[in-house]
């Protein structure tokens, strides 16, 4: 059995996004400093996200719409419209930041992308996610690019029916259980979870069976983990 | 000839949306009458939009953090949190209004479906694109529902090649001259326009040759162009 398509993931599986979000978080937290005990504000604001995420969905511009709404909120609207500005700009500085790819990514995909198909199906906001997939360096080997809005089993299957790919000679890659795993295993296609150091709140998950997916500790390893499923079946 | 697939537009081609932008605009503009002069406010907002593009892309995100900006600039600052607040309810209530169908555009696209694959094409927020889609009730007639970040010959060929389109097969329907007409025309493909009341000065061309186009007054004259334009070939 040979797969008919490897997809990876993009945020925190090919390339840093997590950081970047933390690092911007404590610029967050420093500039509300001057207005408020800031112990609750992390939490704040991903409860604010959370409401958000049906207006808003995922990536850079919900995120900011996100710190924007906690800033006022947790300073009665004291916030002076100057730090909302550099609210702003920080979201404009994600945006164009430089794309930082994990260590072994670049020839893991070089290698793979030699013998296999491969795409990205990845969140997030959509020309956000095309610029960064073209200045990873790495587009040329991605035959295409998904941005979904969803993760689910039923996003999945409409991209599996769209490029006419068999669930079961399909292989997604991904550093979230929650959106790269398990909706693929549920639809009957195998799955590798390469953890990444930091996740995102919302995409840990408590209770996968590892029995039901591959796991690798690094992207150096996926060209032998490949090898090794398809000529067990 | 037959067309292989007839591409629709979204917004103001399927269903009103500048309408949108435009009573949105008119509170914008009434909350910060206590604070500045209006007079150029639609323009200082329109420059910010320009600006912001390469940042943010086209929907209501860009437009509603070119919004809190402009406030904050031709405020120098003074605008209150609460009224960034509202500005933002303003962006939630707008993702979420009704999708108010432009009045032929529901008989020509259940006519059409019948004899022909149809799908959308359109710019903007990916889910909020797909949410108006959902609640436009005529998602069920479109075979795709493509959300782009641009509208340029490169990226129709892009979508043409994805679904294995022959150009010449190919019959675009919008109401943007420069978005919707011209780039599918350059590729060599047809187009059909469909002027809308309102055009949003972004998407307003000069210079359009009107014999390598058609145009048609509203939706509902469609299928019989359609028709004319299969016979006389």
């Amino acid at each position: 059995m040979k797969f008919d398509m490897i997809a990876f993931d993009a945020d925190d599986t090919l390339w840093h996004t997590e950081q970047l979000y933390v690092d911007v978080q404590a610029q967050f937290r420093a500039l509300l400093d001057q207005y408020i005990d800031t112990a609750a504000l992390m939490d704040a604001l991903y409860a604010v996200e959370m409401r958000n995420l049906n207006y808003f969905g995922y990536g850079v511009k919900g995120f900011l719409l996100s710190m924007i709404e906690t800033a006022i909120r947790l300073t009665d609207g004291r916030v002076a419209g100057r730090d909302i500005q550099r609210l702003i700009d920080l979201g404009k500085q994600m945006v164009q930041a430089d794309v930082a790819l994990l260590e072994q990514a670049q020839p893991a995909v070089t290698a793979l992308a030699q013998t296999h198909a491969l795409m990205i199906i990845t969140k997030g906001d959509l020309q956000d996610q095309e610029a960064k997939v073209a200045r990873s360096g790495l587009g040329a080997h991605f035959r295409h690019v998904e941005v979904v809005s969803l993760k689910t089993p039923g996003a999945y299957a409409a991209v599996l029916k769209r490029h006419a790919i068999p669930v079961d000679r399909f292989l997604m890659v991904g550093n979230s259980l929650k959106s790269d795993v398990l909706p693929v295993v549920a639809l009957g296609g195998q799955a590798v979870h390469v953890p990444y150091a930091l996740t995102w709140a919302h995409e840990v998950v408590e209770d996968a069976d590892p029995s039901r997916y591959h796991q690798i500790d690094h992207l150096g390893q996926l060209p032998a983990l490949v090898a090794q499923l398809e000529a067990a079946e």
